[in-house]
């Protein structure tokens, strides 16, 4: 059988040049418990983003050959020194079909998969089958293609929610992809949420989903909507994909405010409400800014993915795959606004526009066309 | 018996303005369980100032009769809502003599104790028996002063790190009396601690201690000695009483390079290692900005020591009072450059030198003493 494919990949040299290019490599045999899958779909996620482009001066991209390169600013060359040099793949996740399986898993032949775990955004991937889910009979792949993260995440904030005891959850930006299917489940399983979206079309999009507490930050009663908001639902725990700025700061300040409102009496070291900020993303990778009028009972934190997933009881885990599945043309359904090839994913002016990050605009990588 | 007192009160009013004054009261008879003791000693702390002064302008300070008086300017109003028009007590730790006690405390009677439970700046304090510690014969209310707050916190430290899975810490600023403690406490308990200090000179005062490692914030090479001193100790956990500012994120992203150096290939989401940071006081009232080079696997937060002590097994509160009274003149020993009556504590000259919060410069109040 033929395994030849073909790779995206990212390369930053030592005298700080990116490199992006389509790597042709031929990939072994799928030994036990692997699948050879051709990859049909696979969106381009902001965590995608980062790995793909590094610190690059964006306004440096240009084509050479079927090279993309961009110059990589000296002052941020030392926090690229961990993968100088290397040809790193990239994609987190896909969907698609199973050409050839290992020899214990004959059986899933011809299914169509969703997969997770890096180097998606190539012809064919070699797979372990523990990081694919099988699809239901007559499933796009374009319908599994982003089964993984933006439904695990949303799934993993409620999940954590539960298991540090809060009870509602505060999340921005909230009109994402993931942003709605955390509108349909908190809707689907009677979770207070408070969505901080950027815009009055936002505002609108949210409630047409059914969405109850939705705060626009580009209004000027923000802070005191948010604070009613957060009253409304007892919020005490939020996530927030911006990371650079105050929107975790304002959050939290919101939070103590509420909380201020049943104390008895004057504390100058604030409520005794643990008020939990996450930061889950970096749309923003400028500084955080803790203005904290908050008290001390406060804390903020990275959250990722991968490690709740590892920190997680396995049968919970083993939960939120099968309710993805169950649920992948309803609550988890994401929507695109544009398909690309593999070598319009090199184009300069396609990669302007899918690096907008705003939302609404969401690229799907399409590797079977060209 | 006479129970006449006078208690520094602080009131921050509807117009704006601060006012401190000694206000004589009559307390009442001690009931079951409460002692009336002679207040012979207070430390002014930095968590003291807070509720002192509020966010009353210094530059305006001025001694109208009996009455210290400052402007708090409009902008700062807001975060004083909660204690408009109240005349509150002020000074959270103390020692001094029983003179009157309960009826099943009688056997009290004459003996020193230290206190916790603010109005310490008081000739008189009621109190319950369980926030006293009674000292042993002989000792001076000098040494008794300061028993709870930097000694309970110092242990505190080191009981949140055995908690929360931590061997070894990094504290700053660290020459000030709860960092010399720290200091004493890790030497004796064989726990590593990296100190960040100021200047020199609190690097000679650190080192005559015996302490092993001490960075000068000071110096050039401020982030590389922070590194490997890190990378000496393992320090994964971070005390930070300046709260605004960039410290506690300069110590984390050192934490993460120290981090990296063990990775075996690049990840963009940074090490999987836990780095924890406390904001544990307020010495800088800016806002804390956080550089997010260190990855995920991070958290910074509050830290309180009434919340910690309530979190913590009674067992253990108890073994932490028992080692400060066994150690006080040793490892919990305070010192103190100054002592001033209730009276002086209101000359505004007397105000600017011990709202200095330099360390080095430590108040004690006689309240005795006129």
């Amino acid at each position: 059988m033929d395994r030849e494919s073909l790779e995206l990949r990212s390369t930053i040299t030592a005298d700080g040049t990116l490199r992006l290019n389509l790597e042709p490599v031929v990939l072994p045999e799928p030994g036990p418990g692997q699948l050879l899958v051709r990859v049909e779909a696979s969106p381009i996620n902001p965590s995608d983003l980062g790995l793909m482009f590094g610190a690059a001066d964006m306004e440096t991209l240009a084509l050479e050959g079927q090279v993309l390169t961009a110059r990589v600013p000296d002052r941020s060359m030392p926090a690229m020194q961990g993968r100088i040099g290397q040809s790193l793949p990239v994609g987190n996740e896909g969907a698609g079909t199973v050409i050839e399986a290992g020899p214990d898993q004959q059986h899933l032949l011809g299914k169509r998969v969703a997969m997770f775990g890096g180097a998606m955004y190539a012809r064919l991937r070699l797979i372990a089958v523990q990081d694919c889910l099988v699809l239901p009979e007559g499933a796009s792949a374009e319908e599994g293609a982003a089964l993984f993260i933006n439904p695990l995440t949303a799934l993993g904030f409620i999940e954590t929610m539960r298991a540090e005891g809060h009870t509602a959850i505060t999340h921005a930006p909230a009109a994402s992809n993931l942003g709605q299917m955390l509108v349909r489940i908190c809707q689907a399983d009677g979770i207070g949420l408070v969505n901080i979206v950027r815009s009055p079309e936002q505002v609108a999009l949210l409630r047409d989903l059914g969405a109850t507490h939705v705060v626009d930050s580009s209004a000027n009663s923000f802070r005191q909507d948010l604070t009613e908001a957060i009253a409304a639902t007892g919020a005490t725990l939020s996530f927030d994909a911006i990371g650079g700025g105050e929107m975790t700061s304002t959050i939290l300040n919101a939070m103590e405010a509420v909380a201020a409102r049943s104390m008895t009496g004057y504390d100058r070291y604030g409520s005794a409400v643990l008020k939990q900020g996450y930061i889950y993303g970096a749309l923003d990778t400028g500084p955080s800014v803790l203005r904290r009028g908050f008290g001390f009972s406060w804390s903020v934190g990275g959250w990722l993915l991968f490690h709740v997933l590892q920190r997680l009881d396995p049968a919970v885990v083993q939960r939120m795959r099968q309710r993805v599945v169950e649920e992948m043309t309803t609550t988890f359904a994401s929507h695109y606004t544009a398909r690309i090839t593999l070598e319009q994913a090199l184009e300069p002016e396609t990669v302007a526009s899918y690096m907008r990050k705003s939302t609404g605009a969401k690229y799907l990588l399409t590797p079977q066309q060209s």
